[in-house]
């Protein structure tokens, strides 16, 4: 069994979601995994939860990575968490890494102590969010890359990101050839300027990868695709607009509940229809998303993870070693060079 | 009054929902419409309605354009009521133009036969949003440009762009000083590459306009700015998102009233949450949006605007001639010269 070393300090809520998910993990599991963090409040949390100490081992270390530090300063710091466990994992201590911590950092992290796959020009932080699905039996997650680890891209990036994604896509939601899309202003091929008429025609043409063509921003929430790609700026508005709508949508719901009676009485009756609502768009309820491109593997947790985002999480990581996803990419990646 | 031209052939509905629009509004104002379009198709819906025929009168042309047509094809018929329209306003017939069609065709229709104010550089397409409010009296509707007239920008054309943005938002959303976004990956100053960091300092710089720095994306459901800026790629997904997901609520709160008594009591009773919910991204209910730049003035209706929608954008095309928008434009955009 892999072990995988976990962020205990990352996230909005600290140790507790983190050390709690681990705790969940070790009694589902027989994965290791290594708790990176202050020991003493790891300790804390793990005493008041049932866990296996067989499947848990804590690598101590003083400092942490603030959700609100600026990335470039925080990593310069050697002893905080997210930086030792990501050295634990680039010395082959541990086979991944998983963080609900700074989003910037966690990138930066990477970039300093993981290698890229030979052959990757860069590498992409994918998100995995809900959508609707439009096939009995379709993955309700789908993957959208990158969201913030480049900004421009040119389009032999954004072809391998699609390699990448069609990858991991085909290990971990096990749909053996995963429809790949290109985010754009126009479904027409010669949309979106040079740089995305060119990576849509490299697109078209790559053997291997079930290319859907050009998606547009409303087709984001639908099942047409299961992969896509875009460059950082791009998908990171797009990611944290969804997320932005999902706020509103509790806000609004919340002061309903609050305001009266009838809505009160509604809003139980309409409970299903509503948690429908909200797993289209909330976050919290899933696991973690890779950061695709290294040798190493990092799986990055949103910073308002609940325990059982960070055990899944844990066991995504897991699953993505013993399938050998660096491998998977490195091979796709080798194919087009 | 100003003449206004309006696209009666343009809209997914075709010339229903824009003649009615047009009746309800020589009934309500003294504003002369000028219907564009197919003139027996016109009279059959005018016949069906009461309406001022002293306020309204016919520009007959035999062809339209088609919502799924390609635009830079399209535009090259000159009987089509879309450039006959805007070939009026060129000529001084009338002052200004509203379309429901297809989008690509009115921008390069207006590009074709329009001026650019002297000194911008391009011309944008804005869109009128519903977001949530922060503050009692602010406008419900937030102006998003550009949604899709260029592709990719220069810092300068932002900046161009949120100075015609402030001009628009003083004149016809009655802000005195609007609040103006830069939409990007990170509200750090320096974030989203060259241009947007260096369009951000040159805003930050800029006398006379209230810049309130950089957005996320989830800020652009929220009232943190009235006019946010962008490059067209990044603007037409967001909207596309926004009506992705508008069309989503729409889908399950319907199957949600299809199949369950208990969902179909919990909806009527939550009408007025569902209602809030949905105001929040339907686009139908709003009136147009405006093509800035050139000295013409162009109001973009949605495809699927209503006929209240329509006589919205009528209303509010010759408030911004009376309010001389493109003067405000000029005047703007020479000052940073």
């Amino acid at each position: 069994m892999p072990t995988i070393a976990v962020d205990a300090m990352g996230g909005d809520q600290g140790p507790d979601a983190v050390v709690k998910g681990v705790a969940q993990v070790s009694l589902e599991t027989d994965i290791e995994s290594l708790l990176v963090g202050d020991e003493a409040r790891i300790q804390a949390v793990l005493e008041g939860v049932p866990y296996n100490p067989e499947h848990i081992a804590i690598l101590a270390c003083r400092d942490a990575i603030g959700m609100a530090e600026t990335p470039r300063e925080a990593v310069k710091r050697r002893d905080t968490s997210l930086v030792v466990g990501v050295r634990a994992v680039a010395d082959g201590r541990a086979a991944a890494m998983v963080s609900a911590g700074n989003t910037g950092a966690c990138v930066l992290a990477c970039a300093q102590h993981f290698r890229l796959v030979p052959g990757v020009r860069r590498a992409a932080l994918a998100s995995v969010y809900p959508r609707q699905t439009e096939y009995a039996g379709q993955d309700p997650l789908a993957l959208l890359l990158d969201v913030g680890a480049t900004v421009r891209c040119e389009a032999s990036e954004l072809v391998q990101f699609a390699l990448m994604g069609n990858a991991y896509a085909r290990r971990i939601s096990k749909v053996p050839s995963p429809r790949i899309g290109l985010l754009n202003m126009g479904t027409e091929d010669g949309k979106g300027g040079d740089v995305l008429a060119e990576a849509h025609r490299r697109l078209r043409d790559l053997p291997g990868i079930h290319f859907v063509g050009n998606l547009e921003g409303n087709d984001l929430v639908r099942g047409k695709a299961d992969v896509i790609v875009c460059e950082g700026l791009l998908g990171n508005v797009a990611l944290k607009l969804l997320e932005g709508v999902s706020e509103v949508l509790a806000d609004v719901t919340r002061s309903a509940a609050d305001s009266r009676f009838a809505w009160r009485l509604g809003i139980r009756l309409l409970a299903g229809g509503i948690e429908r609502l909200q797993a289209l768009t909330d976050y919290r309820q899933y696991g973690g998303a890779p950061i695709l491109g290294f040798r190493e593997l990092f799986l990055k947790c949103h910073g308002r993870s609940t325990a059982s985002a960070v055990a899944n999480a844990v066991k995504v990581a897991a699953k993505a070693v013993r399938d050998r996803v660096p491998d998977e990419v490195a091979d796709a990646v080798a194919t087009v060079r």
